[in-house]
């Protein structure tokens, strides 16, 4: 019996890529061996990954100018490789802080260079609540990049629409912003996104960048940390992680057949109008911290009046058969997390468990 | 049908850690999800990473003075790390060149410090037929490490007896020798192996490692880029490679299961007695260029009397179930990689297709 899961990453992944890949894990395409065993620089791993480079740029539509790498260390590495990359000494680059993870990726540029924070959105009591606007922005017109991070899995919080940065490249941490809507890649100079989320399994970071971009990247760092090498061996300059990218193109795979982005992106947006209208409409019992203009879509956080209640929240849902709702333990209170392999029903499920649990402890 | 699988990496894994994948991938112990869906801080996540770690440390016995990280990156990245952390700018560090991935450990290192070649083996040619002698090694004492890849994938090469390093810590590359007997990890300053050829699939990094010299890495990196970083968060620094780390987990209970690192030394001590075997009592028809004392029992390499010939050895091996034999595309010839999941049975069908190959080409 399959949970409901509102992990937060690693995530639910839709159920018809998992099938695929139990169905296959001894024998892929008739092979007699897994794919995870196959061969990196053999024709049928190449074809995998092919195959999920090209659904991603179909589904994206993503423009020649840019590039997709498949690439590892988490997001984390990417906070480290952004300005190794980028950020050559004597420069600035312009940092948005809007939560836990811009606070590490700022972290990580200053052991590197210089950055500097174009706006923070930090409380007194350092929490985060929104998204800034544009006016609040104090852009440096000769910053090497400016860096965002898309959506905050931490607060809840996401940035609707992106900001414009004038001539200046955007960098945006997409982890948790990726592949749940179309949108125009060729904005961004460089987008990193952990695949936990929406893509498939932990160990895999997809990267789409410009392809001018990586190649003004500095030249003095080890080869491995380079953005020029993935881009010039195709991933294939070192051993990728096979079945990670293979999980992927499943998950690529599932999202083409259930029509693209287009209805995912509606999916989406109903399963975040549901979860927002039932906590709106009880907000004397569960309190919605974030702005309305900067709540996330993916990750959606809420109090309720103690700490107690919201310990027997979560076990009462466990019960039901939901599970993953505990909010980060630096941040508390609960946490749904909707990513696209959690159904329109799965969220109905939730909200008349909301109005349930609302009735009986208010 | 399974085939016979002599690919050198990703390569063959043993099939019941592959059916205990399959069983459970939708639903792992009655959670109702995948492992891979799991929060890599929940219960279920955390005993699996825990037993991985556990399981290792029992079948190598290793030392209290060491520790076990889970890593991401490939020994690529591992190839940059070590100079990052342990090469000091204004220091040394001796590298012992076998092979192509020492050449490429080295190529890194040079952007990071300033490393010396204590030995290199290298023939005119630009191959590589041996492992140096101790005599041959022209330590310096001052060294901040010595470096050695212990077991060549390409050129067939395997270091026997570790060379002595007096007090200078030896580090070494095993990816393609880690897990397939006993040995002294206490003799090792840090050890690096991607998993992907005895361990599980690509995309994991075992790193054993002393906690002293972690502890004395470079604090002016990145810390996604300092060891210590993994080992004082026992690898949950960052989100790690879950499904990776649950893989290696069902193949070290296989190794245990089988009755550890004791029966699986012989059956590989077993496998190259039979293939070197073969090759000698052919070799006239078959020629294995690693010297005797030299040869791996990872892998076997050689050649045939033309390309023409090693093509037709590959084709008709395939037709008879065997793949994974065409060597290296920079050495070329034939490999035979017989890693753990490798059975003595499968040799010896490789054997007898040996003689029929060469009675028929002769």
């Amino acid at each position: 019996m399959r949970i409901i899961n509102f992990n937060a990453g690693p995530a639910a992944l839709p159920l018809p890529a998992l099938e695929r890949a139990r169905d296959e894990l001894l024998d892929y395409g008739g092979s007699g061996m897994s794919i995870m065993e196959h061969s990196h620089r053999g024709k049928e791993y190449e074809a995998v990954q092919a195959e999920a480079i090209s659904l991603l740029t179909e589904l994206l539509d993503l423009p020649s100018s840019h590039q997709v790498l498949l690439m590892q260390g988490g997001a984390s590495l990417q906070f480290a490789m952004v300005p190794m990359n980028f950020l050559p000494i004597g420069a600035s680059a312009d940092y948005i802080i809007t939560g836990t993870w811009s606070e590490k990726a700022l972290a990580e540029a200053k052991i590197v260079g210089k950055p500097r924070v174009a706006c923070t959105t930090i409380l007194p009591d350092k929490r985060y609540v929104r998204i800034p606007k544009q006016s609040e922005l104090d852009l440096d017109p000769s910053a090497s990049y400016v860096h965002i991070t898309s959506n905050n899995t931490i607060f809840g919080t996401q940035w609707m629409e992106y900001p414009s940065t004038g001539g200046v490249p955007l960098i945006a941490d997409m982890s948790s912003d990726f592949l749940w809507r179309k949108f125009d890649a060729g904005r961004f100079a460089l987008i990193y996104a952990g695949a936990q989320k929406n893509v498939g399994p932990s160990g895999l970071v997809v990267v789409i960048a410009r392809k001018d971009l990586m190649a003004k990247g500095r030249k003095d760092l080890p080869k491995i940390l380079r953005y020029e090498t993935f881009a010039e061996n195709n991933s294939m300059y070192n051993t990728p992680p096979t079945f990670g990218i293979y999980l992927m193109r499943n998950v690529l795979a599932w999202v083409k057949q259930v029509g693209g982005l287009g209805p995912i992106e509606s999916w989406n947006r109903e399963k975040a109008r549901l979860l927002y209208g039932a906590l709106d409409a009880m907000s004397g019992f569960y309190r919605a911290p974030v702005e309305r203009e900067s709540r996330s879509l993916m990750n959606v956080v809420f109090r309720l009046s103690s700490e107690a209640l919201e310990e027997k929240f979560v076990a009462e849902a466990k019960k039901q058969g939901m599970v993953g709702l505990k909010g980060h333990r630096s941040a508390g209170g609960i946490r749904v997390s909707t990513y696209n392999a959690v159904t329109v029903e799965n969220v109905k499920t939730l909200v008349s468990f909301l109005e349930r649990f609302a009735k009986a402890n208010g």
